[in-house]
């Protein structure tokens, strides 16, 4: 599985006076945390930002990678500051996010064709969240095709089908992971990614309710999330679901992740 | 879910000691702690008892029933301890089990057919373990096909595909999970059910594991299974799994739940 590590995002009230701030000790921190907490990408964001967001990515991807030996997520909804992101990056960059609304989709998709770029594509239109699979199937058949066409690679595409609360629909987690099931039939070696802890808002036990919906997702095919890297049950549910999906070899990650205490939570 | 509550079995030191000596009250206990934690069926075995065994089991379907409003699964492979059992039996009592072994299965077949009764049919046949979805299934279709000729509704049969060991065969965890999927695929209204703790077997951290994959069955459909309803945590992952498979209008069961401390663990 791989993992986008979520913690440096200006949403976050600590965070946000970190990059203000520009803190490079403490933004180096939470990226080797991450990262030594298994992150393959680390998700830089400070939306919040106006008018200085491209400026604090900018510091936020170098201040990652001076320091830690992993790509970044940059996290923007600005075609411009990810202009400026790409140029200070170094590796294959994982853009977060296309969808296909047309004002984001018509300014992103220039910015990712025939780009060395992985892409977020949410399963967002004009028309408002999608609520049935089908209505999902229909948003990622485009993104996927349109990305397609433009020369971006199948393995550079993470769709993301988006995770709503089950406590304002009570066929939202189901609907979710069988777009999951139905995108590892439909497009083979297209990626699947969510945040997924939208699923428990508004209810209670949210954690728990979170790993739960995390083992039902890989259950179904999930290979990417976007999620916190230190929390170890997280973590350990989603090792032990991996194992128990023969993805692991003489259950050697699990007994590893055992051994270096990954299930003492 | 259907929950056969497993604890009333001879071959766990304490049970077998209360049923040698008949103590009453104790496994007036042990059915009612079930009960009242989920149990839809209490499990009875007193298999390490040779000789004694149906006036066992006869014993322990009465003193369960006088106490408790619950039908019996009766877990024997004698098909005269059966016929005792159901005897005294109120209700519509459970087998556990049929198989496709050849003496197994010619026993057990006349026993079931045109009866009243619920039945375990276990993937087994004299050819061994099955390893692959493709020849549990093959199980599976003569097993459900020869009952529902002797007029045993599908209602009536409840699949054990048989979980095997992850740490015998990576696989063993996938293949037992299309299983689940293709029998909820193929043969619409049949229910599936597993003990899954063998799954962990030689494992650390086995409950840990345990939870895991009874998440990841009930994902696949799996709708009933024989445990230990005074688990918390297994219980309260199966509550979870299923508010968020869409089958919990409004997350009532999942609040109401929270709200009786099923979650505190």
């Amino acid at each position: 599985m791989q993992i986008v590590g979520e913690l440096i995002n200006a949403s976050r009230k600590k965070i946000r006076n970190e990059i203000k701030e520009k803190n490079y000790d403490a933004i180096v921190q939470v990226a080797r945390d991450q990262h030594e907490h298994g992150a393959d990408f680390i998700d830089v964001n400070a939306g919040i930002f106006v008018g200085q967001e491209a400026d604090y990515v900018k510091w936020l991807v170098q201040t990652v990678q001076e320091n830690v030996d992993t790509p970044c997520c940059i996290d923007t909804p600005d075609p411009a500051v990810l202009e400026e992101a790409v140029k200070v990056h170094k590796g294959t960059p994982m853009l977060n996010s296309i969808s296909l609304e047309k004002d984001r989709y018509e300014k992103m998709l220039p910015m990712v064709s025939g780009k060395d770029m992985r892409v977020i594509a949410l399963c967002m239109s004009d028309e408002g969240m999608p609520y049935t699979k089908d209505d999902r199937m229909k948003i990622a058949s485009k993104l996927i095709n349109n990305l397609v066409q433009k020369n971006v690679p199948l393995d550079n595409i993470y769709v993301d089908p988006l995770v709503q609360p089950i406590g304002s629909g009570d066929r939202f987690g189901v609907e979710f992971l069988n777009t999951i099931e139905a995108l590892n039939r439909e497009f083979e070696g297209v990626h699947t990614i969510c945040g997924l802890s939208n699923i428990s808002y508004g209810i209670p036990k949210r954690k728990f309710a979170n790993q739960t919906f995390m083992i039902m997702a890989i259950t179904k095919g999930l290979d990417s999330a976007i999620l916190n890297p230190l929390d170890k049950r997280m973590m350990a549910s989603i090792t032990a679901a991996e194992t128990l999906m023969g993805k692991d070899p003489f259950c050697e990650k699990y007994v590893t992740a055992y051994r270096e205490s990954a299930f003492e939570f």
